[in-house]
């Protein structure tokens, strides 16, 4: 159940009722891939950095350790011992984007296993079983993401095939959430928006979903290579045509820059790889601007990485110690980063929160862009 | 100073009293070699795990990041957050085993840095003022540790020469405490035994280091290929030769039964790659034998990798979500079994000071290797 407790501008601050807690919104999700977030980071580090809502990949889980074994574990919460919300993607997006050899039909996609190579089958009522087996808080729609380079012929073959892919995903899990022996009985189904760069086949489908009355509307198939204008134009035609009284998540989404800009348009949850990915690299992200600490010019800094922030790497360890472990490839070194950038995206979001409930949210959007374009 | 509290049989049970606080001995130190353990383990989580003692290498960090750079930093304890003590070697061991091509010389050993083959020089003095940099606790001698194969004649001249370069380590060693800018002024300093698996040279080597009254010795150049009962042997021939009212350092060792039978002979110090090393690569240390997580049979146990251990691992996480991990090459699988299998260490030398101060070792040794063969 979604409550919209406050609007300002189009910005939402909205609460998400879940059965394994309340979402603050808008909120970043943490992305775990194979039920752990990259960089040695546990569930119980989770806990101490602001993480709300852990997300897995169903792909990633379904073929390693395979949905079954998570599902004889007790699902992913007892698996990965996490106790609030868990999203998980429909396994879409990384069939078509991972996947070898793949094909296409009215039924669902074959393709083969990027691990081991194997013939693999997945349709609407498989992900949706799997996503059940595995017991998430929120599951995604099984749709087509199609290139944002597709031709519009393709694009709309694609979006109505996804229309008729998501009846049946809806129908499937609620005859999955009406078993006895599924373990969360309350799954909530999102679903998801595409149409490429294309408004009008964005906003038809829009409508058309919307009628379904799920739990929550994503928008997919943005930042997959279009530009940022663009992808803020389509937000701005598609968001309004999206339910204000769902929760509406953009996803894979993105710098921080871009999800100020998101929740300007309405958005409200967010999940991306970039903290994770590029806290590995050594690239940590303050108010002003990203850092690169393998840079020669912080080898005898001994402020941290951010003054004044509160993470676990911030409060203990310097800029100068931290390049060494990176240098020295100590895994010690990623792993603080990672720690110190999901940090910051959560506590952003704190602040958006903050903003948008003190009805400042346009001018508090202004000063953090104009923050990050430092470049310290 | 180190006051012997208990003796039982020829076990010891001691306490080190340094700058950066009482060691409780016997103990195990955890090898940190540049400044961290290896496998994501921050000084943060030393402090959760019963670390007393930290371990670096000399010969890394005046590679990487440098000793100038730490000492600019304020010290090795500043620089990775650690306030309790710490030991360096002294280079010696890793310039014979890792170095590129090396001539020894009276006066030193030149050789090329492993990182960029760089031409460099140490000798007792260098080894002295890099550690003095660093501003460890406990400073090791700058010895040549032969081989255990070498022929007896080699290692007679060899150990002669460690012991003029001994006497050299104290008189710099004493100059640089005495330096204003030195930054630990009570840096303490252990000689080193040697003489590969000849008792007579160890024995009378031992005779003449004790003399200098140094503030620990340890015995060096074991675990480097003879066998368990060869070591034990020369602990059971040279640890008599060496003061009981000083720590007793076994460097390197080892395994947990070598670490029982050792403390049996009057060893009180010890440090190991073992349970960092072996935990990276999914083996974890129970008390009834290691266990390899790879194994297929652990894909569905929900149970902690020992039964009532309070490590970060076994506090929350299973075997079956461990093993995922580690298939799944997420850091994070390492990590928790490096922090058990520390906690492990740290622990079994906990249950030793306490078997000790019983007077019972003998019979709690027994027990433990009697565990320890089960595999489970």
């Amino acid at each position: 159940m979604y409550k919209l407790i406050k609007r300002d501008g189009n910005a939402k601050r909205g609460e998400f009722h879940t059965v394994h807690g309340v979402i603050q919104t808008p909120v970043f999700m943490n992305v775990g891939t194979a039920a752990a977030i990259k960089g040695a980071v546990s569930t119980e580090d989770l806990q101490q950095i602001g993480t709300q809502v852990e997300l897995s990949n169903t792909y990633h889980l379904h073929v390693r350790p395979g949905d079954q074994v998570v599902k004889k574990m007790g699902g992913l919460h007892k698996f990965m011992v996490w106790d609030k919300p868990i999203l998980t993607d429909s396994g879409g997006f990384q069939v078509f984007s991972l996947a070898g050899l793949r094909k296409i039909k009215e039924e669902g996609v074959y393709f083969n296993s990027h691990v081991d190579g194997r013939k693999i089958f997945m349709g609407p009522e498989q992900s949706m079983q799997i996503q059940s087996n595995l017991a998430s808080t929120i599951a995604m729609a099984f749709d087509e993401c199609p290139s944002s380079v597709a031709e519009k012929e393709y694009v709309q073959r694609s979006v109505e095939r996804t229309t008729r892919w998501l009846h049946r995903c809806k129908d499937e899990m609620a005859r999955l959430n009406s078993l006895p022996d599924t373990i969360n009985q309350h799954q909530m189904l999102f679903g998801i928006n595409q149409g490429a760069i294309y408004e009008d086949i964005r906003i038809e489908h829009a409508q058309q979903i919307r009628e379904l009355d799920l739990d929550g509307y994503a928008v997919g198939g943005l930042a997959v290579g279009e530009s940022h204008e663009e992808m803020y134009r389509i937000l701005d035609a598609v968001v309004p045509e999206l339910p204000v009284d769902k929760p509406t998540y953009l996803m894979g989404v993105g710098t921080p820059a871009n999800i100020l800009e998101a929740v300007d348009r309405g958005v409200d949850f967010f999940d991306c790889v970039y903290p994770s990915r590029n806290g590995r690299h050594g690239h940590v992200y303050t108010n002003h601007g990203k850092l690169n600490l393998f840079n020669a010019k912080y080898e005898l800094d001994p402020k941290p990485i951010e003054e004044g922030c509160q993470c676990p790497a911030c409060r203990h360890y310097s800029r100068a110690y931290i390049r060494h472990l990176l240098k020295a490839k100590e895994m010690l070194g990623m792993r603080l980063c990672v720690l110190h950038n999901l940090y910051f995206y959560n506590h952003l979001m704190e602040e958006i929160r903050d903003a948008i409930e003190a009805g400042n949210y346009k001018a508090f959007k202004k000063e953090k862009l104009s923050g990050f374009e430092n470049n310290a």
